[in-house]
């Protein structure tokens, strides 16, 4: 694809060069995410991030990579304030909005929604949430994550086995993900959920089409016996007919350091799209975990800032600029 | 006026001079706002954006032109957080906050508060918007829009020929311009609105006091026959005692592309402060202008932009400085 | 101490030398603060300043201090848009935000919450305020302009004469600022509330056990006579049965222009925390003060900027640097 002036809407959008020219560029960015370097290659460009629905930790990594490239950012939450709540349309809002920015990043409760307002606007559009429909970046974040964990053990992505565990029929980040699977080869899929909450039979055919193994469980201790990637979701209470059925599945989809070190290869990698419910008897991936080097799922969040930065680097064109602006930072990180 | 750290609460301040030299720095904008340079004349300024009422467009609007001049933004929404709910004076709250930022721009509901505020302040205050009261940067970029668009036709404000359309009574954004075109000679004004929302008498005997030929209707289609500028405006259902009402004027202050076709002259230039209403039966706008070139309602808020970087370089009298400080952007535009 | 990298997490921290290093490193911001000069010393970096419980005079107050040293500012207010919402853990949302900024300022309104969110994060964080616990800031900023004001009259706080005034039970800002006596010599304390009110026996018994002389009264006119800062807090209304006898002891404790003339020395610096109630019968200090030259409530605000730019210095180890990265002010300000 052509990343220069893109809408980014869709992991549709993305055949493999494409990931790895995002990946690529996010590898490029870690200096400055780390603070080792600062660039101010965007200094004078501005995001506006605009979260017509609630999401603290994508709304501020996005507004943090922006800044981390030399950008401003405005910002505006919720409906209330907005004239969409006048009966504006989302034709005019985008009119008007981008007007005033160099990007922008949109999350909106409505599926389609984004689509329909990078139709009208005059700057690119990232999406940043469709209710269930997509959400882009955390697809990608959650792909480059087990790339890099695959590789500081001399792994591929292609040839890799994978569980994914939990609520597989609502859930959009597994949804994305597999999607985004379907261009690499040889992957041994174990889909493991309830049977009243399994992944979509479109989303198994096509990792089928697409030479997958795919297999389909309800076991939790059995399905991460052989994997690279143990990939947990939430088991979302809500979607059931009481909380004491909900809470049976939970017990069965629970991961906590004993389990971990009982059934699975040393090297497994724990990944969670976030957040994980903290409550007792609700947590599906326990905080005795919280030592265990292979849990991943804060490097998740910190890849996200480096895919974002990619993604805007890409977009606005710079990536070949952000070196040449770059020198040493001057203030402590705790973070070497 | 001397703007030089003045305060902008009313746009009874500006004589002619005054609006033709904000309108002239506006223009010398134009090449930051459509990204064709960066300036950073105002790096280390901090805007204190303060927002006691919702107001999304015009928030970010005030917001983007202080980053566009380099500055930075610290933004206040909504009262909840607010030590005016613990029962402080608007006095104190100015004294505090005036100590943070270099100028700040603040919208408030209650007519006069914003004049009280700048009072107190220490810094000078532009007024986004108090109540029912005055909104003089709103003001300032219609004027602006009818200046350009006038001018792309070889045409000037002098002598102009406008209608402004629907609730006359009500809005803010018309009595202010009124009070703008006083300064103007020899213009043409048709007033069209149900009788209900006609136009106050005194705004309507100012413009006659001012030499300007002034004349009252409730038909549409006959008031935009030979008009340069059609300014319509929102019907206010609210203001109605039915609906039902409401939808029987609405009926006859409806402009879409037939209409403009069957009874403008072909130069007519299209206008609304926005929000524009989208649902059906509601739209004074119809969507089917969107493609009309002489629609220029989001031009309009482009504009605001340019208007209120004029406004903050010349309260914080950087003018001469702008293009000193000015770069060549190196990142994507679409705009281009 | 050593700064540099430390959380601010409460004035237990403090001893006397490091008081006296924050406030060195205050009395060097003025410049900045008072726009004679620009410094982009932490250009670059990310403050996260995460109010989850609002306070727009604190939260604007760090975030411009940031931005006076060169930084960006990500903010987040309120808990909706949370994932603390949907049952996550202050431990994952530390560990998943520190990973987007450099240092973070949090305010929250569970007592404690800060120091275990700190104990998970990254980077250094300091206390914006942990309910009825601490906030640091506040007691720094309150004792150092205690300390600016007295210097200006050729004295020093040891040896100094202190009344406070109001709710001393609940009162949070009396209380640190107590805590930080302790390292002084020589101190003679009022303390005037209702018995009801009164300062905690610890905070009494640790003051005496400084070596400081502590008086106890319910009579402001007398407590006042002889002082050098009379620092007042608000009566909070709910702590009482019935608002008719709040006002019982809020008469008594009103000071006005004509009590200070009457009982004060000449001298007698005012100070209160802020907001302070401006409705009738509730003003603890009446808006016939706003002329007096010793009313410092508004200069205490305004050292709040200096404090916090203090703390950022020295915790992101740029004190040295700051001066290195400056340039003059190319604007208009109406402070000076």
């Amino acid at each position: 694809m052509e990343f220069v002036g893109a809408n980014i809407l869709s992991i549709e959008q993305f055949e493999r060069a494409d990931i790895e020219r995002v990946f690529d560029v996010a590898d490029a960015m870690e200096p400055y995410a780390l603070r080792r370097r600062v660039t101010r290659v965007l200094e004078g460009a501005i995001l506006g991030n605009m979260f017509f629905e609630a999401s603290t930790r994508t709304r501020v990594s996005f507004g943090c990579a922006f800044n981390l490239l030399g950008g401003e950012v405005r910002e505006t939450t919720g409906f209330a304030s907005s004239a969409i709540s006048k009966g504006e349309s989302l034709y005019d809002t985008a009119r008007v909005l981008s007007g005033y920015s160099d990007v922008i990043c949109m999350r909106h409760p409505e599926p389609g929604s984004v689509a329909e307002f990078a139709a009208a606007s005059r700057v690119p559009v990232i999406n940043g949430g469709d209710g269930h429909n997509e959400h882009p970046s955390q697809a990608l974040l959650d792909l480059y994550t087990i790339r890099k964990e695959l590789a500081d053990k001399n792994r591929q992505v292609d040839g890799m086995r994978i569980a994914m565990i939990g609520d597989l029929k609502y859930g959009r980040t597994v949804h994305s993900l597999c999607k985004l699977l379907k261009v690499f080869r040889d992957l041994h899929l174990t889909l493991v959920s309830p049977a009243e909450l399994a992944m979509p039979d479109d989303i198994v055919d096509d990792l089928r089409g697409a030479g997958h193994q795919v297999q389909v469980s309800d076991d939790l201790t059995h399905s991460i016996a052989h994997v690279d990637i143990a990939y947990s979701t939430r088991i979302q209470e809500e979607r059931f007919d009481s909380r004491r059925e909900a809470d049976l599945y939970r017990g069965r989809f629970r991961l906590n350091q004993a389990i971990y070190t009982q059934y699975c290869e040393p090297n497994t990698v724990i990944m969670h799209p976030l957040p994980r419910d903290s409550r007792a008897a609700a947590n599906e991936l326990d905080e005795d975990l919280n030592q265990n080097p292979n849990l991943a799922i804060f490097r998740q969040t910190d890849n996200g800032v480096l895919v974002r930065m990619a993604l805007f680097a890409l977009i606005l064109d710079v990536v070949d600029q952000v070196d040449r602006c770059a020198r040493p930072v001057n203030w402590y990180n705790r973070r070497h």
